[in-house]
């Protein structure tokens, strides 16, 4: 199957090794067929860990409908979403998600995300990044005030 | 044990519920003890589906320290970070991460992450949103132009 969605996105990522902006990847959220915003990898010439090409789009996307939802949306990424990307996915309910190179290519060239994966598979305790549980219980105090709120959007 | 950087994300994730700008959530981001960065969800008043807490905090750490690796910084979030902020939380590199709330609290409160971990343990066929992988041929171009890059920076 070809797309000229995923064309795009893909001439995105092409474009971007160019330009110098980032890493070789794109992205497209499209509606009714139609592209509504482009994403390049701009990690390291913005200084943004979290600026992944699906992320920029996403972003970008709901910037112009004016929403945090893209239920009625596509993705097309030039590249297998990596962990963030696809819980960026989850949050934002795209309805279908394109991709073209896969993790393992992306890895041969240095983009390796499988780390993440496995350690989000491990317990807390065993992860290389640890993660420390403190304080609770003043925590709650944060989620009580938000249940007595009337107009909460859990979001 | 208690901490001074704790209670201050604490704090955030209060002032966020009185405020209205999103979910109860609040992070920092700290280097040699100190605050460098604050973060809280602005999911709904912003409409980015991406601006949880710690993604807010990571971003703005790395545009005050002009970088885009925290390895030298520690993260404070008043909740359990959801696996997008997990894989910030790696692409960033940073050293430790405290949180309060536990994801079992925020899913009370209607804050439920857990579909998206068990939505990324599955295969792509298997997945709520479907993941189609197309045209990795034309996309592998791109891969092969970063290759020849001399001055890349795989991030």
């Amino acid at each position: 199957m070809t797309s000229p969605l995923m064309a795009r996105a893909i001439q995105l990522s092409i474009e971007n090794v160019r330009s110098g902006q980032g890493g070789p990847f794109g992205a497209v959220v499209a509606k009714d067929g139609k592209i509504i915003a482009e994403g390049v990898n701009q990690v390291t010439s913005t200084n943004d860990p979290t600026a992944h090409a699906e992320i920029v789009a996403i972003r970008e996307a709901c910037k112009k409908l004016g929403r945090f939802e893209l239920t009625d949306c596509e993705l097309y990424s030039s590249c297998e979403p990596c962990p963030m990307c696809l819980g960026a996915i989850y949050w934002a309910r795209l309805s279908l998600v394109y991709f073209a190179n896969v993790a393992a290519d992306a890895s041969k060239i240095g983009f390796d995300d499988s780390f993440i994966y496995r350690e989000i598979a491990q317990p807390h305790a065993q992860r290389q990044i640890p993660m420390i549980q403190i304080m609770r219980e003043e925590a709650l105090s944060a989620f009580r005030a938000w249940n007595e709120k009337p107009d909460k959007i859990p979001y």
